[in-house]
């Protein structure tokens, strides 16, 4: 295609969005006029079933629940009046909340103010306020935001030795829909402890964000913590970020939360809209469905142009994956569907994977993020009449030249500045787009059976550890694996049981390994 | 295969170092005899050339130059008498400046002692320094380390906002061997221009990481910068963790840099030994290679249960894309090699897209990395018997049996704890399977023509933008796009053009637009 003609195809598909400045460009997808017009019957489908999910319908059918977080943005589309006041009071309880904790109206039992926030939570709990938090925080918050997001104790550690001199006024907030997540259940567990160990009263700086009379609800309740949040059932972790889980620590880190909410309403209306070149939201799912062949063939590459935006990839990686990569469909066939998301930033990248994106595996498509505001305020020139902008403008342009001129495909986003009410809009943006290829490829989006399996599966491996702990104190002498798993009741678990005790062995916790770690089956084990 | 098979297949395939504790368990990915077999001779080939290479043949023909990271670690091994004396006298160097800056003999003019340390690179330049901080550094480092590694202004500034209270005294490290990286350039004259701006001499603050005569070594011995340490024109960026670019840094956060040394040496002797069975690397990139399918067919998702590896996968995302990511093979045939890279931690992906590794599209095998040590210390038990370290642990059991009961493959690195001396052997592990992996597949591991191209094409862009303010001022009246494209003797960039005004209106800066934005073709553009 010569250069006229690629700018026509740019004008034809270019989205733009008066409202939010906002620019969608996927003219640089090589699909053609019959390739939309063969997905148009999927769209119109796709568009009837998002108006009905939209209006309450049990659109995650396996967990017979609806999908709600679009009536966050605007609760005058909520199904119910009762949902509708549930969404307006709770806002309004994290803004009077937030309100006190900056004044000092609450306040730790010995300081003036709160000075730090403690997230305890994993997943949705997690990506959604760490990403929030890396594009929008103030340089100086009022209250700094620290993430406990795994059940590692070495990383438990660090966090809490950072934040020991200040434990006594950092507010927690452990967010978990069913309190029964492990990692979270750990993470608070040991961080209670740390207050224990400083002869703080927990609960005195304790907030949860939970389900309705879930056990973190009613451990919050009787412990009488500072302040409970609900976690609606209709909201799925990975679209909870503009609901408490995103608003509450966005909000204690003064960030303005309703322009949040107001950027996400504008690009929700305008990604409501039946017309496929209307919706941007219409236009990515058409774009990621012809990469992959509606398979997941080709990996969604993030890149954007702005260091703030760092962690988009990584919410991402949970929204688009976590949605979309399921084994069976609506329909109970098996089809593994999916789609692979990684990136980090560019310039940055380019000086990274870039060179393999431009010349090696043909595997993915890129996603260009582009921010047209450089910096608040005036900037250096660094060479007559160019700045570090015009750089890092040049090289997205350069990049996506590049790629496209090597049959590499790509789709530029371009929003005018960093700001909460962006932010929210793109946060709104990719929700629909992922509902709405979900719609396309016949799949629940907003489901998460793998998940469950793998907490059974670790459940089942803590099980084998107590029987295997029992069996060696019973024994009283040296142990083969073999004769191990044989006492365990576990015969064919020889290899869990091998990891289980070199786990054990190697913190000094109730085993000793005699023999040669390379030969496992010439080792023998003891009860300490 | 039943559970003893299983097991048997397990113990044939371990690989374990006993003076590193290190184990390698590939027995997960489903390769058979034959395939072993098949590859011994591409094997027996790649460790005669690996050995060739350590000699200081011409490993990177297309940059005529030798690669000679390995001889870092082992002085003793470099190829002549004078690369070895440069090597040991410029670790001696570093630690003689780290321990003056520690001991404040070496301060800044308006302070006892440094305080930060803020480095500007980008790629390899960063990417290691990046990834060992997050592992290593302790709590309380005596220098806290920051970094610009990108030429996003809004992202230098966050950095310099952060710094500003203590720019007085922050040394400033600048790191580009050629000195000509536009970012790296840049990021230095903003930093530049900060220090100026609060009446502070740059060069009193500041250091070069370079190569001898390049255009940075020359600033700064004109300007009399603190101190120039060298980039060997034999150390790639990606490779150059364990050069100064790596170690500097290291040293003046507290890290012990003799012992990362001693723990790639170690490392780097097992993986000298040409045979399959007894070679960590040797084996990954067996296992690589049948993944996939010797042409990158599946990603490598890497999974490291530890917090403080969370850069790991960002850093291999470089070592491993950058060096395999080629269009021409050494024979200068087309093969579009590669291997895409991307992970993050565990058991926190568990809750993001671990979801779509066990149902979703299949185009990926994983790599576990597990740390034996939990923590410092006893831990806390969540439950009777059970820690959060154990959690951690049963999780990665759990994820990867049930991957591999879903026909998933992954391979499961395994080290006693992360230290100096295992980090060091992690990144000699890696930087070898590379190795083996590109003379597997026989491609140049060792250059980057893309990463080239691409700064070209960046500076074609900015080099239009010049010409497209000319056209303007010189018109003094309103032009079409279309009639800015011609004047700039650029008739075919009009695409370009629009986004280069665009971007120079949102910041105020030389233009303006009038007219509709969604209809570019209607724009016209006037100077400011």
């Amino acid at each position: 295609m010569d250069a006229a003609a690629l700018w026509q195809r740019y004008q034809d598909w270019l989205y733009y969005h008066e409202g939010l400045g906002f620019y969608l460009d996927i003219s640089r997808m090589r699909f053609d006029d019959a390739f939309v017009a063969a997905l148009q019957p999927k769209f119109e489908r796709a568009f009837r079933d998002m108006a009905e999910l939209e209006k309450g319908a049990l659109a995650n059918p396996d967990e017979n629940r609806m999908v709600g977080h679009y009536w966050l943005r605007d609760p005058d589309l909520a199904p119910t009046a009762e949902l509708k006041q549930d969404i307006v009071e709770t806002l309004g309880q994290i803004e009077a909340f937030t309100q006190k904790v900056h004044s000092g109206a609450i306040r730790p039992p010995q300081a003036e103010k709160f000075t730090d926030v403690l997230s305890i939570g994993i997943g949705g709990s997690a990506l959604g306020p760490q990403f929030v938090a890396a594009a929008l925080a103030p340089d100086f918050p009022p209250l700094n935001l620290h993430f406990i997001d795994n059940t590692d104790p070495a990383g438990i550690d660090r966090v809490l030795t950072q934040l020991q001199d200040r434990l006594s006024s950092t507010l927690v907030i452990t967010i978990s829909k069913s309190g029964g997540t492990p990692e979270t259940r750990n993470g608070m567990l040991e961080v209670q402890k740390a207050y224990n160990d400083q002869g703080l009263n927990f609960p005195q700086y304790a907030i949860a964000i939970t389900g309705q009379d879930s056990s973190l609800d009613k451990l919050a309740k009787s412990e009488e913590w500072l302040a409970t949040f609900p976690m609606h059932d209709w909201v799925g972790g990975r679209t909870s970020e503009l609901s408490s889980v995103g608003l509450l620590p966005a909000a204690l880190q003064g960030i303005d939360i309703r322009t949040m909410l107001e950027g996400a309403k504008e690009m929700d209306a305008a990604t409501r809209i039946p017309n496929l070149k209307s919706n941007p939201a219409a236009l990515l799912a058409l774009a990621w469905y012809y990469a992959g062949n509606g398979r997941g063939e080709k990996d969604m590459v993030v890149l954007p142009y702005k260091d703030s935006l760092l962690l988009f990839s990584r919410y991402l990686q949970q929204l688009v994956m976590e949605s979309l990569g399921k084994e069976k469909d609506l329909n109970g066939q098996v089809v593994h569907q999916g789609i692979a998301v990684y990136g980090n930033k560019g310039s940055t990248d380019q000086h990274a994977y870039v060179q393999q994106l431009r010349e090696g595996v043909a595997n993915f498509f890129v996603t260009f993020i582009e921010v047209l505001r450089d910096r608040q305020g005036p900037s250096v020139e660094v060479e007559p009449g160019v700045t570090s902008g015009d750089y890092l403008s040049g090289l997205l342009q350069g990049t996506r030249r590049a790629l496209y001129e090597n049959q590499r495909d790509s789709i530029t986003v371009t929003i005018p500045q960093v700001d909460p009410y962006n932010v929210g809009a793109l946060i709104a943006l990719y929700e629909r787009a992922v509902g709405f290829y979900g719609f396309l490829v016949n799949v629940n989006a907003y489901h998460q059976p793998g998940v469950e399996a793998g907490k059974k599966a670790a459940a089942s491996v803590l099980d084998l550890q107590k029987q295997v702990v029992k069996a060696l104190q019973q024994s009283g002498q040296p142990l083969s694996l073999q004769a191990i798993a044989e006492k365990a009741g576990a015969p064919d678990q020889i290899e869990p049981i091998y990891k289980i005790v070199r786990h054990l062995a190697a913190n000094q916790r109730t085993v000793t390994l005699h023999g040669n770690p390379a030969q496992p089956n010439q080792l023998t084990v003891s009860a300490l």
